[in-house]
């Protein structure tokens, strides 16, 4: 889970595009955030925390080009020296990586690199691809270098660079992690999700395609294929979950996708209940298409705390019980006596889950039904995704009567594959994480090349 | 704006119970934080910023009782000299103060204190509140003192206090601002809003009434009225935009008011459109309630970016123009050639709904009817709401078709007053900003004890 | 222990003059710095550490008038709240106060200022200096009410204040702390050391007389005696060990007095060795004199880590022991086999004397003689000077040879009182530490308004 | 200009060890600081700043080896990323590295690895040594490794390395820069110099030679020859400014040096004068030696300001002329009327010597004579001493007569180069500063690899 941005400004303004959308982006990452700035030389900055914490206005150095990057670890540990983008120099000059994805062929890579001769700084894809990008562009042109480089990366990749003075962003041939390029008055933007483009007011040009790749330099625009997109894996948890309703990724807004998803979910699983709610603010959008095809009444039942932030002091043992409602709490008003529908994105672990019908009990309500607007999730996720292990994921073990007992509601509804395809109104997604069909090879898990028709 | 609280704990927990209720009442300040602790000694910190980056584990320091405050300035200038809650040694012992709310009388109480040698180190009410209270105390018993004490203050204050061992809160006669006590496993908890007891799992006991007073010393409650309630003043607009919807304060759910507010303002304005909709997070509630009344769909047709801070670097002119939807962006798909009504709770100065209406329409908004929960603002607040002078209030020069020309909306509607006080159920409210009518003398407006009957 | 210096400056340069007026007098206290700036309003930045750690080139902004403080602290506990300047509102204007030395009956003042209704922020002179001339200025002009606060004061102070727009210095009657007026191009600066006027390349004008004022308005400077100074009472320490010794004070040279103190020691306490070394820093100007005066060669045989700062992590047990030249370290090959003697300005607890003799000796030397360029310390200080108790002093419990056996020397020496008066050439001394004769009343302690004939 | 550090500790307080060996070589970096620990897993911290600065407590954990760094650069720009040691992991493992001394060969090495597809986080030396001497680790042992490592590197590095769990430390083949090593109750230390084991009350076991390893591993010293030592080249400017006075470097002490070179001098360069003065504190010593020498009095004629720090505010403009001691004043008193002669270790630019002469005279120095502890400095240093160019070396340009005018001193004498070698005591130095002559071929400069005989 990361977000990258890159910009092209005649203005030298590139540096503070960037600022604002990894600011649009800051959902993608909260733990670091960091620019690289070119104009003549090479400057770049890197912090823990978010963008508005880790940069002041001095910062933001006049530049031609500039990469940037937020971050949340998937791999690496949690420190400043993974914070990217990552700036290396090397015989072709400066190379700077800013990468959304996770290689799931890392180790074999850094192997190989290491057996060459090469050494790390720290534990991450995008030093992997810095050193190997490096090397191809020894002997190789950009064009080559790619497509030589597609052929070795496995795994999710999207990711923006600056080689020198060329700004060049490339997304894998599967497509699992978004990329799209826009245009303002006095440059190019690229970036993860088209609700970044916006907020600079600029016009969105198109989304890069999978194994596409597009080169800014001297204000020239020039895009390319550099592999073959036989089929297509785009997450389909971007949808669900991860990115921002305001974006259109693919041709598809993840408003109406989520949207959707709820209609679907409430022909699938309906309801018998006073009205609709949503566990905030994940839910809202599904919650709201739920209601709006069962003709219920959208409520709101929960509310949520917005400050906290990384530093809330998380209470020991002798207050952790009492601390119940901190992050959410039930507007009891509404619940009292009541039937409600309870609609969430997913559910990863049922802890929250369990803690909220809870809550909503204990303030009164008379029955709580539990919907989801997704299908379960039984398989960890190796692009990218922060779903670690098989024994995390509660409906990997466990019946969906068996989690609804869990949980503590009255009934518990899952939205099926086949809604979930019909919601998002395209084919050509990756549902490892609910199919346990993996696009790629992933050692020990089934590959599956072709997506699973439900 | 500000919030308030205060804690007993048989087991010391006083300060970590006055760092989560101030994490609750975070909304009501964000610009500096502050606990004080008492155990054998009095400690205290205080600093810029919210409760979550002022303290860190190692401040909270085992306390029997504690006093805290967030703080949004009103009174006194920006800076940390200003933070509260206020402390001072006097002839009487430690004196700590926390206030919400605004003396109307703050200049002349002052001069008076000054004529009798006082010297003062900050702008705030707080110290005001400190040194006279400290100088009844030297002569009169608690009781007496605070009865002279409330005769001496015009305006609003809502009280946490710490006098030597002895937690003390108050109201004033009117009840401008909230207060509320609830009871812990080992003590006591007073507070701006209910939902800062629930967050805690505390039992909620009641409001403390306008004029009365609650003296928690050795583990025991007493209650004691220190002013007569001749009429009350409750400000409406905790009700309508400043109090979290979770909280119940004087009997009345504050979700539940916005709901009705919709409902109501539904029925006084009601609009063609596609759907529903409101300007975020504000109006949300009472669009829902809105469309429910006239069965019309709510959509989230705007979305708002959670990370804008304190530290967010503010675009200069360069940039301002380019980035329109930096803190709001539109959702394209649901927008596009439909007729919208968009809910906001009020209308201060207009320049957000009129950038709100630009975007829409630029979006393709076919239609854009703009509804508002509440009257029109037309007089400045001098108890403790930030809305300065009458200059910045679009309604108290312009008329509701000049406003709807404004901010570019194809439709304007207000909720009346009297649909208002009906969403409210209750009277003695203070409207002061909607009626000009001034429930305590403030120089230079109308005094009007009696609550305007709309 | 504290530093103070204020300045008039025409072209609105107050604030850097006081400033790089700290810098030079920051010996004088490490804790924690404050400036405070008037031009058109009064501003002011106070915070822990080294002048050069609180202030950036923003906090220094244009000043008519400006005082500042640096401390280190005698009163009050260290924290921010207690650093100074102290600046208060009152009915007469602003007042700022930076104050060197230290009440007497502070806490009688105190106390009777309570009575008044007086409440109180901190625990520091300043404050009850402050409160009180504020009182005094309500009915009094400037002349009235300095001379009433004399009255009132009892102990040493030194003090810079402003008051409105009028720079104010003054010393108290016995003049136990300095103060000096020096001019610069375009206004006059105040300040502790002269070593600091110096540093601005300024015209030292000359000491400000005990009882004496100066009021710095509208570029005039007046001088007035608000007090008779019966008889003088300079704390000696000054010369001994605190004062700077690039400073003159009082028209002596503290270099040329330290100087003379090893001169004359030489006489009293002759040693046969091979060269004279000294307690780096502050013994080496007496230790210089003091070879000289014999013809014997000086030397180093100790050289002082400059990096000691206040974040320097202090060892646990583990490696107390180990670490025994961290701060002080042993040039083994100028003592090996050699005869030394060694000068030290002074002997408060005698621990650092022994470490330093068990390191010599196990350096080799051959002989370890100690003489001291001051006499004994028996007694307290309550002026200023940081020498808590009798029970820490080990003169006060301990003759010469049991001190000699405690530290481990071969022979021990102490300038006598005869010797440090003819060292600084001139009577009118507080040398209460040294014969505890106190110069004030103080509590407890023999009260001997004629200095004692040594 | 840097200082490095190593420590095995059968305790696990190897860290720890490193901490305080580093705060003994502060004076030999203040820009950064970094420390590696090892126990079962690799850690680091590195951070702009001083020791103290830089780690708290809680940094310091538990380990058996540790490597430390302070740095003042000399290659690489002055930023977080160049600080180090610099910690990577490769084929063979983890590779820490912290150097002292400069590459004249860095340009051609670092273009070899570049050309095997090597990419740099960084512009440091020690970048380049860490890659190079892990390639050399893939295909050979230590022995080889170093031995093929040394035929590579060019110029100055004593070194201190962590290869996994081993600790090496080894110097250069011409011994430019100090290192050696020393021994503890549970382990051993390796570091710069000597006063470094001191100050832990360790046994100085011995330098570590020209061309010798030394490997710590399971608590094992092993000491071998990786390269033969023909000819020595040990840097002379650390005896003449840059170690510390208690550290003994090759069998030399360095204040006996630094004394002898004043006693030379003094023969050299005899003055008539009052009394002998040095600037503070480079030229102390010396001029201590060269007093006792001409049987004169040594006194204090300038005062150092101790508090200079990173963070100080250089005044513009507007102030600068007045600051005119800032950093060092004049004990007026003991200057006025009288003849001086001022020793310093060296001149560099003659800037500060002129202003220290301009002061005295304005100060009333009747004559004021200038000695210098050294030869003049004619060439610059390509081995870690910061002394960039010829243009800015004042006698690569000058004769001593004119210098003597620059700085407008009466008289101007320089230690001879045979009196230089006479102080030291040994041959066996790199003086190409002051030859030009340089001991390895470093490109446009004249090499000469006999020392040339004065």
């Amino acid at each position: 889970m990361c977000g990258i941005a890159g910009a092209y400004s005649e203005n030298l303004l590139a540096g503070k595009y960037v600022y604002y959308l990894l600011f649009s982006l800051q959902h993608r990452g909260q733990e670091s955030a960091g620019i690289a700035f070119f104009r003549d030389k090479l400057e770049y900055k890197k912090g823990m925390g978010l963008v508005s914490e880790v940069f002041s206005s001095e910062d933001l150095v006049p530049a031609r080009i500039a990469v940037g990057h937020v971050r949340y670890s998937t791999t690496g540990t949690s420190r400043l020296e993974c914070a990217q983008p990552f700036v290396v120099k090397s015989k072709i000059g400066n190379i700077v990586v800013a990468h959304n994805g996770n290689l799931v062929n890392y180790q074999s890579l850094r192997r190989e690199l290491e057996n060459e001769g090469s050494v790390f700084t720290t534990d991450t894809d995008s030093e992997v691809i810095a050193q190997l990008f490096s090397r191809l562009l020894m002997t190789k042109d950009l064009e080559d270098a790619l497509r030589n480089l597609s052929e070795k990366l496995v795994g999710s990749y999207s990711c923006v660079l600056m080689v020198n003075d060329a700004l060049i962003a490339f997304r894998d041939p599967l497509g699992f992690r978004p990329l799209c390029v826009g245009e303002l008055e006095d440059g190019y933007v690229v970036c993860s999700e088209s609700c970044a483009i916006d907020a600079l007011d600029g016009r969105f040009i198109r989304d890069i395609e999978p194994g596409e790749a597009l080169v800014i330099q001297n204000g020239e625009l020039e895009f390319f294929k550099f592999a073959e997109c036989r089929r297509r894996a785009f997450c389909v948890f971007e949808y669900i979950y991860f990115a921002r309703p305001d974006s259109v990724i693919d041709g598809v807004s993840v408003y109406r996708a989520r949207s959707e998803m709820g209609k679907i979910l409430a022909e699938e699983a309906p309801a018998e209940v006073d009205f609709v709610s949503a566990v905030p603010d994940s839910g809202i959008t599904a919650a709201i298409g739920y209601a709006t095809r069962l003709g219920l009444p959208y409520m709101e039942a929960l509310i949520k705390n917005r400050y906290i932030g990384r530093t809330f002091i998380m209470p020991k043992q002798e207050l952790r019980e009492l601390l119940v409602r901190m992050k959410v709490n039930v507007i009891r008003d509404n619940v009292e006596g009541k039937k409600i529908v309870l609609i969430d994105d997913s559910i990863v672990r049922a802890t929250t889950s369990k803690r909220i019908v809870e809550m909503l009990r204990k303030a009164g309500a008379k029955e709580v039904h539990f919907r989801v607007g997704s299908p379960p999730i039984i398989a960890p996720c190796y692009f990218g995704i922060d779903m670690k292990t098989r024994e995390e994921l509660v409906a990997s073990r466990h019946s969906v009567d068996e989690i609804r007992d869990i949980i503590g509601a009255d009934s518990l509804g899952y939205l099926s594959l086949r809604g979930l395809l019909s919601a998002v109104g395209k084919r050509g997604l990756c549902m490892a994480c609910l199919t346990a069909n993996y696009p790629v090879p992933v050692p020990g898990e089934r590959f599956s090349p072709e997506e699973r028709q439900p």
